[in-house]
Parts: C-alpha cells; structure tokens; sequence
C-alpha cells in the first residue's frame, strides 16, 4: 500500500479485457477503478460512457490491444477521444501489450507498418502519454512522439527464475528464433546459464526449412524466453529440436501469453515442454484451462501500478525503466 | 461500358466485406479488381499485402464498416497505410456506409463523439478523400478537411418507387422518428403522398414512451424511409403503430441495411411490414435469408462506379452529388 | 454570488460586441472583467491589446461571432492569438452564438463547409477549449477536436413559459421547418402541448413551395421554437398559416436573436404574432427598440457564468450540460 | 497575349473587391474570368459558390485584403475552402495588398502578431501556395510554410518614373521613417539620386516628437517611396517639412493605396505633394475621385499575369521575382 | 538573490557552449545547474543524457546557436528532445544568440528561408517556449507559432554608455548599412546624439560599392550599434569612411560577438575603432584575446535569469520585454 | 544506360560529402547532376543556393548524414528547405547512410530517441520521401509517416563474395554482437556457411565484459558482416578472439564505412583482419588511405540510380526493395 496524499486527482480506468489486471493495479494504487459503461451494439459498434467525472484529473486507460485486437484498439481510441472531450486533464494509454506490433517494418514491398499506423491513430485519438511492457521492439518507442514509459518484465521472470533456480540445474538459454538473441543472452547473465541458437537454413532452393542448433543443450534445462508466445509453432519446434539434442527438459516463457487459435492446445499437448511461465498483460482466461496444469502466471500488476504512481506524483521511474533488452552500440 | 482511355492508372481495391458490392463497380469501370491478400491471423490480427503495383496510381479503396464494424475499420485504415507505403499517388476511402456515423455529437456529458474520431482515424492513416453515401448526418461531411464526395442514394431509390408506383394508390410519408421528417417530406414530393409523424411522448415522469401519429394514414400505403435500419425495432414498432391507425399496407425503406442482432429475424416475422427495399451498400449475405421473400435489394454499384470514373478523370459530379436530405437555411 | 477561493487566476474578456452579457457572466462570477484596448483602425484593421497581465492565467475571451459576422469571428481570432503569445495558461473561447453555423455542410455541389473552417480558424488560432450554447446542428461539436462543452438555453426558457403555463391555454408546438421537429417535439413534451409540422410542397415543377400544415391548430396557443431567428421570413409566413388555421396566438421563440436586415421591422410588424422570446447571446441593441414592445429577453449570463465557474474549478457540468434538441439513435 | 497551349486546366477567380484588377490579369492570360457567385447575407455571413467546376484544375484566387480587411479576408478564406472541397488540384491565393502586415512582431508586451495569424488562416484553410507584392516585410514569407511567390513592383515604378526622369531635375530619395531608408536606397541607385532620411526626436521626455533632416533637400525634387499609403499622416507631414527645407517639389509614391479613413481628403489637400504615384493592388475605386487630378496610377495586372502563368507552367519567375528591399547581410 | 519559495520544479540546463553564461544565470536564480552529460561521439553525433529527474519539472535549456552553429543547433534539438521524452512539464529553449536569423526571408530566388527552418525544427523537437534576445529581425518572431519571449540587450547597453557619457563629447550615432537607421536613431535618442547613415553607391553598372555619408560626423564620437558583429567587414569599412569623414573616435557595439572567421584579427587591427563593446550571449572565450584590450563585455545574464525567474513564476516580463528596435507604423 | 524518355522533369542534387557517390548515380541515370552553390560561412552558417529552376520538376536530393553528422545533416534541412519554397513538384531525400541510427530508442532513462528526432526534422523540413540503404534497424521506416524506399546494399555483397567463393573455403559467418545474428543468418544462408554468435559475459558483477563463441570458427574464414564499422573497436576485438579460436583469416564487411575516430588506423594495423568489404555509402576519401591496401569498396551508385529512375517512373522497385535482413514473425 502506498502513499496516497497526492492520488485525489488519479483515475485509473480500463477496457473490458484488462479488468483483471486492473484490479490488481487499483489495489496496488489504494484507490477505486474509475465507472464506466462500455458496450457493444448489436452492429459491433462500442459505446464508451463515462460515470465519474474527469475533468481536470490525470486519467490512465489501461487496455492490452490483445485478441479481440481491432475490438480492443477501437475500444482504447473511444476511450481516449471520451476522456478528452470530457476534459481530462492529461490521458495515458496504459498497454501492457500491444497489438501489431510484429507489423513494425516493410521486410517486403507492398505491406503496411501497421504498428506505425496504431501508434499514430493513439496520438489522433489525442492520448497524452503511452506506458507498456516489454514492446516486441525497443524501437516502437520511436514511433510515437508521446512520452512513452517503456517498462520490462525481466525483473519480474528474473525473480521467479531465481526463486527455482536450484531445481534448474546447468542451465542453457535458447533463443528459437536469431531475431532475439539479445534476451537469452540477458538471461544468461542474470540467471547464470549457457547460450545456443537455433538457425534456420533452407535446404536446397524451395521454401523447405530446419533448424540447427549452434552451442550445446546437452543435459541443460533448457530456457526459452521470448517477448510473446503467438501461434506456438516456432517455441514447439524449438523444444523438439532441443530435446532431441539432448536437453533434459524445457521450460518457455514470455511476458506476453497470446496463445492465439490453437496455441493453447498444441502447448498443452507438446511432450517437450515441462513448463510454461507467462505474463498476466493478457487476461489469463478459461480458455487457458487446458494449459494450467504446467502454467506459472507471473503478475505484473504492481509493476504497472508503481510505474503509474510514479508517473502521476512525478518521481523518477528509471528503476522501473530499465529496458534489460539491451544495448547495441 | 464507360469510355476507359484515362483508366489505365486506375485502381479499385475492395476490403473483404464489400466484394459483391465492388465487383459491381469495377463492373461498370471496366475494369479488374486490384490485386490483394487479407488476412486475419489467429489472434485478430489483420494483414494487407498488396499483389499489385499502386506506385503513382490513383487508387480508390472500397470497403463499408458495417458489421463487425471494428474489425472492417482496422481493414480499412490498416489498407490506407499500406497504399500510403506503398507509394499511391492518391488514395480515395470509398465508405458506402459509414459506420458509427450515429455517435456524431455529445448529447449527454462524457460520451466521445466516436463518428469524429473515425474521421480523424482516416485521416490520420493519410487518405487522401472520401466517398460515403448517405450519411447519417450530412454534417459529417465537416468531420473531414479531406474533399468528400456524398452521393445520395435517394435516386436509386425514387426510381425503384416511381416504376410500382400505380401499386402504392394513396401514399403517405411517415417518419418514424422526428429527427427524420425532412427525408419523408422530400420523398412525399417525389412520389405524390402525404406526410405523418410520429411523436414520442413521455407517460408520467417515468421513461415510458408512447407514440401518437401527427397526420392521417388511414387507407394509405405508408412509406418509411430512413437512412438505415439498425435493430428494427423503432420501424417494426411504428408498422404496427400505423397499422393500428388504419394504414392499408407498410414499406420499409432504407439506404443501409444494418440489419444487426435480432433484427432480420424481428422484420421477417413483423405482419405489419409488406416489404423492405434496401441498398447494398452493406453486403446482402446470406444471413438475410429470412428477410429475403419480402425483401427488395437496389444496387448502388453503378452510382459508386460513374463517382469513381468522374473523380479518376476530374469530371464534375453534381449531377450525382445531390444531399436530397435537404437544406435547412 | 459564488465561491471565489479558486477564482484568482480566472480571467474573463470580452470582445466588443459582447460586452452587456459579459458583464452579466463577471457579475456572477464576482471578479472584475479582463482589461483590454480593442480598436480598428481606419483601414478595418482590428487591433488587440491587452491591459491585464495574463502569463499563467485561465482566460475565458466572450464574443458572439454575429452580425457584423466577419469582424467579430476576427476580432475573437486576433484576441486569442495575442492571449496565447502572452502565455496564458489555457484560452477558452466563448461563443454564445455561433455564427456560420448554419453552413455546416454541403447540400449542393461547390459549396464550402463555413462552419467547419470556422472550427478550423479556431483551432488555428490555438484556442485550447471552447464553449457555446444552442449550435445550429449539435455535430458542430464534432467539427472540434478542442473539448467543448455544449450548454443549452431550453432550461432558460421552459423556466419562463412555465412561469406563465396558466396563460397559455391549449398549447400547440409548431415546428415552421421539418428539420427541427425535434426541438417542437422536446418543448411539447416539457410544457405539455401537442405538436404540428408545417410541410413545404411544390406546386408544379416550379419553384413556388406553399406550405400545409399536418396536425391541429385549432383554437390553440401556438408557440414555434428555433435555434435561432435570422430574417424573420420563415416564420412569419408560418405565423400566418397557422393564424389562418385558426390558432388563437402566437409565440415565437428563439435562443439566438439573429434578426439580420429587415427581420426587426418585419417581426414588429407582423400581427400574427404576439410576442418574440429571445437569449440575449446577442446582444439586444438599441437597433431592437421597434420590437421592444412584444419582446421577452431571457439572460444567459448566470447559465454562461455559472459554466465558466465549473470549468475553471474542473467541476462537472454535466447538469448544465444537457442538448436537449435530443438524441436520434 | 500569351501563349496558352497549357492553360486549360488553368482557373483565376477573383474576391468582390479585386475584380477590376483581375480583369487585367485575365486579360494578360487570354482566359476568362472563373464564375463564381458571392453574396453578403444579412447577418454579414459571406456565401461562396463557384459556378465553374474546378476538378483537378489549377485555380489561382485573386483577392487584396484591403479595406474592409476582416471580410475581404473572411471571403478569401471561404473561397479557398470551397475550392478545397469541390475538388481543385491545386489553390493559389493570390493577394496582391497583404492586410494586417503591419503587424507582424511584438513591439510591446500584449500585442498579437496578426500577421502571423492571418499566414496561419490562409494555411489552416488549405491553400497550397501565396502570391503576393511588397510586403511590408519580407520576413512575412517566412510566416509561411508554404511556397510563397513575392513579386516586386519596383520595376514597374522605376519603368514609369524613368520615362519621366528628365523633368525630375535633380532628384532627392527620402525615407519618412528611419525603418525603410533601404527602399529609398534602391529607388537613389536605380534612378540616379541623392539620399536624406528624416529622424524623429523626442523634445524633453514627453511624447511630443519632431523630425529633423538628415542629408539635404535644397532645390531638389524629393520622390518618397513607400510599401503603402495608409491614414496619410506620416507622408504629409513628411512633405511638409522637405518643403521647409526647401524642397522644389515632392512626390509620393506607394505600391498600395490603402488611403485609410481621411487620407484621401488629407492627401488632395496638402499643397506640398505634387503628385501621387500608386499601383492597383487596392482597387481604386470612385472614393479616390478627390484624389485623381494628382494622381498616377500604375497598373500590376500584367505582373501577376504573367507571374501566374509562369507558376502555371512551371516556368521560371526569377527575373519578376526580385525582392529589391535589398539584403542585409 | 531573488526569492525561491516558486523555484524547487525549475530546472536550468545548458548545452555545452554556453556554460558561461549559464552559470551567470542560474548565480542570480540562486539554483545550480542541471546536471547533464553530453559528449561527441567520433563520428560527430551528438549525445545528451540527463544526470537530474526531470518529471513534471518546468525545464529551461540554454544554448546560443552561434559557431559551431550546425553542432550547437543539433545539440539544442536533441537536448530538448531527450527533455520531452523525459517527461519534463514544460521546455522552454533559452537561445540568446539565434544562428541564421540573417537567412530571413528570399531576396532572390531558389534560396531558403533558414530562420524559419530553424523555427520550424525547434518546434518539431517540441519545445514549449523560446527565449530570445535581439532578434536580427523582430520579425523572427512571427516564425512561432510557440510563444517567445524576446528581450532587448539595450538597457544594459545604454546603461554602459550612460556610465561613460561625459567622456564621449558629442555623439553620433551611425548606421553603417541602411536596413538598421532604425537602431541608430533610438541610440540617439537615448544616448543624445546625432544621426548619420552610410548609403551604398554602384559606380557604373558592375558591381563595385562605396559609400557615402548622409550627415555630418565632422569631431564626433562615432557609434556604431548593431545587432551583431559577424565577419567585422563592414563595421571596419565604415570606421575608416567616418574617421576620413573628420570623426574623432569611433566605438562598435554589439549583442552578439559572432566574430566569425578573421574578425577578430581584423577588429584587432583595425586603428581606426577604439572600442568593442559586446554582450556575451555568444561566449567570450580564448579565441578573442587578441581582441581583449580594446573589448568591453557586458553580460545579459541576470537580464535572462530574471526573465526566465518571471516566466516561471508568472510574472509579467513586459519590463524587460521591450523591442527598443522600435515601431514602424 | 537506361531509358530516358521520362527524366526531363527529373532533377538530382548532392550535399558536398556525397559529390563522389552522386557522380555515379547520374552516370547511371544519364542526366547531368543539378547544379547549386553550397558554402559554409565563416560562422559555420551554411547556405544553399541552387542555379538550376526546379519549378514543378521532380527533385532528389542526395547527402549521407556521415561526419561531420550535424553539418551533413543541416545540409540536408536547408537544401530540402529550399527546393520546397523553389516549388519543387516533389522531393525525395536520397540518404546513403542514415546518420543517428544507433539512437533508435530509449534503452536507459533520460536519453533522447534521435534517429527519431532526424525523422521528424526531415519531415519538418518538408521532404516528400525517403531514400535510404540498410537502415540500422528496419524499424528507422516506422519512424516515418512519408513513403520510404529502404534499399538493401545485400545483393551487392553477396555478388562479390560469390566471385571469391572459391577462395573462402569453409565459411562461417560471425556475428560480433547477439543482436545482429539475424544478418550473419541471412548471409549464411546465401553463401554456403555455417553461423557462430559472441556471447558477452560479466566477470563478477562489476563491469568487466567478456566474449565466448557459441559455435566452431576453427579453420575457418570468417565473415563479419555489419550495416557498419563504427570505431571498430567490436570488430577488432572480434577478429582476435575468432583467430585465437582457430579461425584462419578474418574477413570484415560493412555497408556504411563510418571509421570514425581512430578506426582506420586501428582496422589497418589489425593483423587479425585480413580483409575489409565496404560500401560507398559513405565517401571513401583520403582519410582512408592507411586502409586501402586491405580495403574493397562496392559501389551502391547504380543501386540508387536504378531505385531513383523506378521511383521517378513509377515503377516497381520491390526486386531492388528487399529487406534481406529478414522477418521476425
């Protein structure tokens, strides 16, 4: 429970897919989640309205842009443009995760930024500030000219791993994809553990492709952590391909659990994932149920509510802010 | 067949919901549709590709965000951002229905006036005009700095209406809504008939309603028109209204058929409605089934396509461009 | 006489044009009007400047942009761009009535969208906020991305017709133009009365449009309701149609009292009517002694002041707040 | 006459008060006039409707915001707007007399830069580039984003004061104020004369100011040039003074005749101006008749013409576009 | 030492330029200054990273843009940049000597206007406010949009030169090129002293120049007072044109020493100025030794801190907020 | 030799440290490059001045942002400035090296995102495109909202590695930093050869790094590719633990040749590093003459030339548009 002198003005709202979070984020704040009816029409249309007075206050929004994902930022933009006109003193659109944002660049012609495009139609919607977690690319900070407090979960994943870290073992950091080497070699450092990667090279000149491992798995407990666990398919292979390398057993983790269509059950049922450690950035549901025999949630509530504390009483969060994605000059 | 020699840079693209609507445009242009690969990825997400160059094209967009009106939104700004990159040298937003155009003013406190912000969404995705027909307000022609060309459908309409007009005998005008009265007065010109409102009144002070009729439709064929129809449940209560009051027969009729939740199924079963005659600005799927024995659909396909021919070759469009919802001053 | 412990850094302006309603809104408000020298030079050059400081300052600057229309709306835009390069802290610009609002779409082709590059214009100047009462069409507020609070004179003027119900009688609302039979329809309903609508019809395929009225008349009390009375034509004609339909009087009423060029004389002129009920958002000059004899004028002031109050101290005006032209969906 | 094998997309259209002056200028161009309706309506509010389409046209506004500064602005605002939103390719505002450019800095505290503003208007309004002659500075290109074109009417002064140069005799430049001695520089350079400035000097500390010469006047004829004539009062006192220090003759001479409030009657009057020499950029119309025994009028039809059909035809403008206020660095 | 009680959320920084005369500043704010760590990385890029929090403070960051001015201007932009992204409340950038100012505006063709690309990139950073001194063009402020301070160095001049007033004997003040009389003729004023201006002369039609003088110089004390000194030519020129002229001692004044390349030297060497007296907006470091003997530095430092303690306080600044470059309407 | 038919409208202009590589770009396209004065005042003002008329013409402008980075880039500002108000038809920054890259985010607190800061300036400044080659982070083209061609200099190094394939042997490519693995992936790939990554590792908890490989270099040429050398001091470092390791020979490539500071001489006096492959991005002038006995330099002139003719004629740049460092999802 924190200080609250300064908190009369705060007011900490959230889209209908974040109420879990929230809850733990207004109970972190000492303070009462902000009223608000939100519906759907029977058209899809969203209607936003307020039921507490705004004007003049510092309001946060907090909505993962997770799937439903054009539901949810549709839902987030009216809830920004009903905050302004309704004369809030400053908006931050809290995003614990956010959407699209694999869509960060052309690495072919003819195809949208799309994460450019939600990053600008949240400034059109007239938000203040932006606060998120662990953003699939440091660089999206940039595509917004908001002030953006940009958060990591490491400390959060790093603690976990540390309080198991005897049943661990030799340890060995895998990162299935060579996109994000960077991460497993943080975790190599701060857990204590080996590196490998996995390379993708395509056999002959047709789009057929497999995976070798460089570094050596053999025995280890192997940890895979990535930003997200999206369809599943990349993390399954990887924990097949490590095992039949010789590695004692696999655990996955993520900040940010999409676990879209049929993620869930083909996490479930791989043999080669002893466990599976996420985020609560998006609401762990019932759908989950199937996944929760090896699931560890780890919460980040009170990270977004002490980053939220910090922003509105305006004391430094660089504690917080540590981008442990690291540096590449 | 239209003269195509300036078409060569011409290019319709149509989001997935809008296909049967533009596959009569490119129809009448002549042309084939442009090239490109929508999806939605498991968690929602959507993903434009486009297969054909657009470099220095005039390149005209066509998708209306009806139902799920979220998800057809995002298309549409996410399509825009992607000819936008892909270096379009001008990009026309051809919205035949204009969703969420019904949250266009604050008429309670704390609301958002989300048909703003949708422009503001597609501006911000860099459209470079716009093309709607029948908006709910004429005055969301002001949301926009973008040049908009709003095309009625009144015409389409009154043509259909003059060609069984002998069937109708005597016709009365009946706008079920007072916010509506001018369109039924315009139609009551157009067609030879009588005028009727319907007055909401409040009961006691509680928020129970009641209508009464403001003229006389006994022995007439009773037309509504509205812009769209949403649920139905103001037209199917204001046919038995009338009905009641001695009117010899109910048409419905309206630009959009919104037709959302219960509503295909509330008009097919209502006896006091004869017939429902529709645009196809919203695709007539197959959920209309039901609807569809009483149902007469009027294909806007040739308006929007002669729009698109005469913006392509800087041809003036005031013969279409006429807003029969009338002038106030 | 209101709390004034907040009010220090209120500052309150007024263009020249505005200056009796001002003073009423500083007199509820119980601070002293805002120094400021405000002349035109020979050559029509509007010249601003300011005799009170105003570095931090909450201003609020009052000027109706009525007749004349385009020195007024300059002088408002040259007030605010001296406030903000002052550094005031946040410039709201208080526009009782409106002007241009009535062009707030394009129902012909070729048209500008004045209302709009009005909002613009205000926009441009940097306003940060604005405030108005009674908009010609309530989606003018979303010609504004700037929040704005919308007040409404309706509770100004049922106050006063209840005060003298008794007098009345039978009570009918006239609505002389279908576009605004809504606003009939909320007065009938808050003053008890029954509602008719005069329909415009042509005659031939000329231009000449006679009017006949839908509903009873009959030995009634007619009172005809509008935003605004311009040149008085619309509604002594209607006045006159009624009176031969055998209404037993006529009240005509209006928020804004436009009464540009021959509307005085022919208001004070015609016998239909008998009595004018008028705001004074515009200021009541002496070029309105010939209709002195049967006008009511109804003040804004404390509705102006009191909103003013409650937006300087981020109080809700959600009572205040009310658009009671009502809500179509 | 010029060639015009490129014009045909070309469009001017001209605001109430520049007609005479865009008559020359079609007439330079071998095009007509663009049609166009304008009308003042009662209240003041100006109505724009163009009469030509102007598709994909390259439309060039002609208007001096002279003199009623606030509505001849107001027109030239509406006008750009409605070409805008009917659809031009490309809009021009052409404004040969730049009102409010006087105020183009804050020389004291409290004061706008209307200037600024007004550059921000044309903007706001959607104008993709300006025309303009002598501005009062030429730093007021710079209030512009825009490409601004900004013409000099020296050559056509030194072309008319050159083809009577021998009657001049021995020919002083003098600068009524300090601030613009650099014109009469050019003008002593160009037409081979001498140079004497007049400095005001404050007796004791009150405000009252005198003027003494610097250089000398004796014998000579004095030629002060001036960016325009506003109330007069300055250029004939000036006159006066020369006079006094023996000064054959004097003429006066401006690119704009803004001849404000009594300056026409106070410049006819003064017996020590022999002769007024103005461009047409105001138009000088029937309340100048006092004026016209001593006056020359030098017309700048022909200038903007061609200015306008060299950016029209993406030609160069270098050799009209020559700012010979000179430089400074 | 002023009164702090306000002061605990300001913050002063500096780029590393003016470390000088920030430290002057903040001695008279009674504040140390903000703790910053910039450094040039080899390959010339530009690194700012804040040692203070910055969160909510009102942030001030002083940097003249003079020599190295490419550098100076790129470390003013990243600075005000990391200060947004910072969360800083407000930025205001302190720019005592505003690098290309002389690029004002086009005085001939294909030329930029840098002083307002300069604007325009300072507002692209996104700073708040600009604090200026002497402006080469008081229109430079119009550039902003952002509201802009602008101080006059002449009181703190003119108290100098009251201070030495006896030991001057007569006085004229002498404007070496005639786009500045206006300067001249206000020192005059203030200091009582004549007028003299140098006039261009072409010889022939090549481009040779010299110059004679309007007025007399004949045993004076001459003055020269501009806004800077940049290469020394022309001042240099000028002294030795007035001293053949018969003036007996010739003095130069400047706000800003910009002393580019050989001015120095040149000055230096110059026998026929016997005095430099220059603010020290632009620092006075080691490079001007040779110029020390005859060089008198006045400081602008408590001028700046004191404005910047007003603006953050509120208070009006119109006192030192004087444009004694005067007025020309 | 390409076609020429359409390029009479088509302008290319250089910066002055891109003279070299422009010359190339010109050759290909067969067109003479734009002339224009470029000078550095004694200040360090720069001013552009152009001697060609690009009225309506389609211009390019071509300057790696390189060192001196802020010189290059205000260059860059100023020229694009001033094609803008020459009224250029449309302008396209060709930028080789895209200087501020590595600051593409915020990684710690209080630093600023300058790569984005650059993005905004550049579109301050009104380019209408981007050009540019291997962008240090594919993101950078998020940070725009202008159409952006990001080229990949790839084909050009795999070409010439092709042609030397044969004297490589086994190849394993080497990624010096975990964070660009993706790219020694891709290469790999393309060339027939196995991958290794360098780990850092903290000695204890102070700052001490060390590198381990994951993977085997024994006997092997390595390849280092990089989109840059920077200090080389990475690259150095790498080369001798890879040779230590049992590499045979150490080839390093880069697309941008930055080198700045000590690097030329530290890569040349490398006796581990036996090759150094780079691009012309960057002008190779004298200062590398110590490298040039190691060096290769693979020039991208014709890569740009082809890009530009495809961007001037509309035609499809997406076989030269392939962003080969690969997609994440």
């Amino acid at each position: 429970m924190i200080d609250l002198e300064n908190n009369n003005t705060l007011k900490v709202f959230a889209g209908r897919h974040s109420m879990a979070l929230a809850t733990k984020v207004v109970e972190h704040l000492g303070i009462r989640l902000g009223q608000v009816r939100i519906e759907s029409f029977p058209d899809g249309e969203t209607m936003v309205k307020l039921e507490d007075d705004v004007r003049g206050r510092d309001c946060f929004v907090l909505l993962s842009t997770g799937y439903p994902v054009n539901d949810n930022l549709m839902e987030l933009l009216i809830f920004i443009d009903c905050l302004r006109r309704a004369s809030a003193k400053r908006i931050t659109a809290v995003i614990p995760y956010f959407g699209y944002a694999r869509q960060d660049r052309k690495d072919e012609g003819r195809v949208p930024i799309t994460a450019k495009l939600v990053a600008n139609l949240i400034t059109a919607a007239r938000a203040d500030r932006v606060l998120a977690i662990d953003l699939h690319a440091a660089q999206i900070q940039g595509f917004f000219d908001l002030p953006l407090d940009h958060l990591s979960a490491t400390p959060v994943f790093v603690k976990y791993f540390r309080s198991i870290r005897d049943q661990l073992g030799d340890l060995c950091l895998v990162s299935p994809d060579v996109g994000n080497v960077k991460v497993a070699e943080t975790f190599a450092n701060l857990l204590g553990g080996e590196l490998a990667v996995i390379m993708k090279r395509r056999i002959s000149g047709s789009q057929v492709v497999t995976g070798n491992i460089i570094g050596s798995v053999e025995g280890k407990t192997v940890l895979m952590f990535d930003d997200m666990i999206s369809t599943g398919g990349t993390i399954v292979q990887a924990a097949e391909l490590v095992r039949k390398n010789g590695a004692k057993r696999v655990i996955a983790a993520a900040t940010h659990a999409v676990c879209a269509g049929a993620a869930i059950d083909r996490l479930a049922k791989s043999e080669h994932i002893s466990q599976i450690v996420v985020g609560n950035t998006i609401d762990i549901s019932d759908r989950f149920a199937a996944l929760k025999p090896k699931m560890v949630e780890l919460c980040v509530g009170t990270l977004l509510g002490e980053a939220i504390y910090r922003i509105h009483n305006n004391l430094s969060i660089s504690e917080l802010f540590r981008d442990t994605a690291g540096t590449k000059r």
